[in-house]
């Protein structure tokens, strides 16, 4: 039962595989800008009006002609009528003579003839028409000019953006209330196995729950795209073979969970190969754990074989399908998860020319974050259950010690 | 038009609202788990079975008595009778003697009176039913032990997890297939000022397209709630009173976007004061941007009113509105969204007693990722879509320098 592996590191891997899926022919929708959280921008768009497309004040105050305060101080104020106020959604309907001022409120158009803003606490009442002002004001101070926000045709969001809160607050600032967005992509899942039953079922002495099916699904839905799950097949070739037709007929992205055992490996491999041009690309990945992992297109579609046991699959499924997945929707994003630095709690040893990944408990500390090694053997589902995230060790290292920073994937 | 703050530390505004909430009384659903993803469970589940249910090898190999292979080395091998295989998915039909083996699969069970593994690795054939292994394994070598992933009546999930792929997985693998997880609470949100007009409508002179409403209602969804949009309404008592009323009972939690102006934030006040005990609990925050914030509950549901700018209305929902949705689902987690730590590119002045937050731009370099702060003012959308998160300067602190480290809310 000999294996043998061209072992590429998963940058490598993962670039090999994203620049094989050539351009990338996703399918776009309109949907409502309102309902576009997380959807993933099929085309730039460009602002139809200026924001905001009136001076308006950028406080509670008056309106003044500038001019009218220079020079004014506590010791010497200068003295300006109130002629009326500008009411909030309304245009001016009074314009300032020399010496004039109107109650402005933020957000508010100017008067007619005003340059910029005093705010209020800068004034004082006189029990007449007219206040004291006692700080003087540049010409557009406290002023949210024209175009400061946006100008007409200016880019709103790029093409492949996936959309924020913030930008379907802007895109509808500006009056785009729909928006052409990528359609999710459908993953097509298989799990292989002659032990696997379904988590439904009771389990006979030597048989196990399929874990991986829904894992992969719900790894596949955080990542924005559709789950198909397919089923459970036995390590029978032909059972495969229909397995894999009818998951390319239904995916945009096919994911085989491979058995363990590198027969049954080797039998996802050949049946992946099979599938069409240009194939398997990779066969294993310089990566611990997750080695076994097969890669490739298929008329263009890219196909993965993920380890078996659930830790290399999640290893996996976060540096090369995640990827493969924001890739097919057009994103220009970094494809990868939230990670962030932590402060390592013991020694982790590691082989130069290998990444690699452990689970880790997180607990915020007063100097920062701790990451605490989650001991456990990558073939059990609940090592990665109690823990937080995924640490990972460069290629090029021999490993880390107590204390140095890690990165951490947060899952 | 004074306006008088009694100014909360955030952190201190956030536990005494939560404090307050009380007793949470999230209503609860039952759900499929592998439809659960993001849910928060209600309570606590426990195994109702172990797993591995059984012995099984975690290597392709031969199963063995272990004494039989004591002293084994290349030079010295034992030689062993293979009786036949254990395929997978089976019990064992077969039961070793003393000197005997049977072929084992990764993930299979071991024959009847074999207690390890050797790895085919350190095997070689001898051309007959005989191998010869060249390294001795220990009892329990290469074996995943019953239990070793979990124990019968071990906890699988606590009450209060937001379930991720690997809880799915595991919840299934023990054969647990529905969950009882906090229903979504419902966001109702109301915009209040009289320049505002829906985002679908054309913008006359001094108007402006209401964009809190939709960035509220994302913001709300990215945080697993249901966000329920009263509409927009003016600066006009009884319309606000109504709207809050509806929000009440429309939402579990209910969120006004205020006017910018202080009369307007005032008037806000005064309706959400109006709608119950204990009332208004936080009038200010000590907070750059997001100052003029209200916080409070009313008959058991949190309230709040929240700063017209869009930066501020940010800034303040992560800080406040986002705990008290994950509070009120029951989450045991931190509350925050994902934030890493990266190193500022410049100078940022703060004011110790107030916790400064700031829009930057992440880019990842070799030596770590950096944030370049971009400059725009709070009320602009566009300085939040030009932006990849916010950095935040403490409370005690009067500033950072470029290289600090700070700690940045990705969004």
């Amino acid at each position: 039962m000999p294996e043998l592996f061209d072992l590429l590191p998963p940058d490598e891997a993962r670039s090999l595989l994203i620049g094989r899926m050539g351009p990338v022919s996703v399918r776009t929708e309109t949907v409502g800008v309102a309902d576009a959280l997380g959807r993933v921008t099929a085309r730039p768009y460009s602002s139809p009006a200026a924001l905001p497309s009136f001076a308006r004040s950028a406080m509670d105050g008056y309106s003044v002609r500038a001019a009218d305060t220079f020079g004014a101080s506590d010791a010497l104020p200068a003295y300006l009528e109130v002629v009326g106020e500008v009411p909030m959604g309304r245009a001016p309907e009074l314009s300032l003579s020399v010496g004039q001022a109107a109650v402005a409120y933020t957000g508010g158009m100017l008067a007619e003839g005003a340059d910029a803003v005093v705010m209020v606490e800068h004034t004082h009442p006189t029990g007449g028409p007219t206040i004291e002002v006692v700080r003087p004001v540049a010409p557009g101070e406290n002023v949210v000019q024209p175009c400061e926000d946006v100008r007409e045709g200016e880019e709103v969001v790029p093409a492949g953006r996936a959309l924020r809160p913030q930008d379907i607050g802007a895109m509808l600032a500006v009056g785009l209330t729909e928006v052409d967005v990528a359609a999710r992509p459908t993953v097509a899942i298989v799990s292989t196995g002659d032990e696997l039953v379904a988590p439904g079922e009771a389990t006979g002495l030597g048989q196990v729950r399929d874990i991986n099916t829904h894992t992969v699904a719900a790894l596949a839905l955080r990542a924005g795209a559709e789950p198909v799950p397919i089923g459970v097949f036995p390590d029978d070739l032909d059972a495969q073979r229909r397995a894999a037709w009818e998951a390319m007929e239904r995916g945009d992205i096919v994911v085989f969970s491979a058995g363990s055992s590198v027969g049954a490996r080797d039998m996802t491999a050949r049946v992946l190969a099979e599938l069409g041009e240009p194939g398997v690309l990779v066969h294993g990945l310089a990566i611990r754990p997750g080695k076994p992992t097969i890669a490739g297109i298929a008329r263009g579609k890219p196909v993965f074989g993920l380890p078996g046991n659930p830790v290399s699959a999640m290893v996996v499924f976060d540096l090369m399908v995640r990827p493969a997945i924001r890739a097919l929707m057009g994103e220009s994003g970094p494809g990868r998860g939230p990670s962030e630095i932590a402060t390592l709690t013991m020694d982790v040893p590691s082989v130069p020319g290998r990444e690699d990944h452990f689970p880790v408990r997180l607990s915020r500390k007063s100097g920062g974050t701790e990451a605490e090694p989650v001991f456990g053997k990558s073939n059990l589902i609940f090592t990665l259950v109690r823990a937080d995230g995924l640490a990972s060790v460069p290629l090029d290292s021999g490993g880390l010690y107590a204390g140095d920073p890690v990165s951490v994937s947060v899952f």
